[in-house]
């Protein structure tokens, strides 16, 4: 499996717009076992996306569908930019 | 929900078997919604957990559950130390 967990910062405001478009994402991805989308309580900007996915291939794959793209084109004005971004190797646990 | 995203470190040469013990837990962990044990590709030694709770007080709670005291103690000769540590705000997405 591949993994990421990684930060995105909202631009001033737009914490909420944004949280609320990435969670509108996601129904269908293949390869897609767990994307987890959080507010960061520390920072008024903060947003954690952990993800796992059957392969990194699927991973690249899933930037590429239809959905994806728009959705990236809706968050795009919103994001100022990231901070902390980790690649993983999960093995499993619990929800996956 | 509650979240953490946490890194442990193992002690030297024994962070498959560390990894082993992590995986052969959480069963039953009530309140739980994510556990994701991951080996750490950028470190010989890190480990990767990220976790979902339904809240911060069944996250608590499971620290005494008598299953998960046991595996801290089989664990705890072999872990080294702490790495990053984030709590999170869990909203929604896959695998929840």
């Amino acid at each position: 499996m591949y993994g990421l967990i990684g930060k995105m910062l909202a631009t001033p405001g737009k914490r909420e717009e944004l949280l609320a478009i990435l969670l509108d994402n996601h129904q269908t991805m293949p390869g897609c076992r767990s994307y987890v989308v959080a507010r960061d309580p520390a920072s008024e900007d903060g947003i954690w996306i952990t993800e796992v996915w059957d392969s990194q291939e699927e991973h690249r794959g899933s930037l590429q569908l239809p959905h994806v793209q728009a959705m990236i084109a809706r968050a795009r004005p919103m994001i100022a930019g990231f901070g902390e971004r980790f690649e993983t190797e999960p093995l499993g646990g619990v929800g996956l």
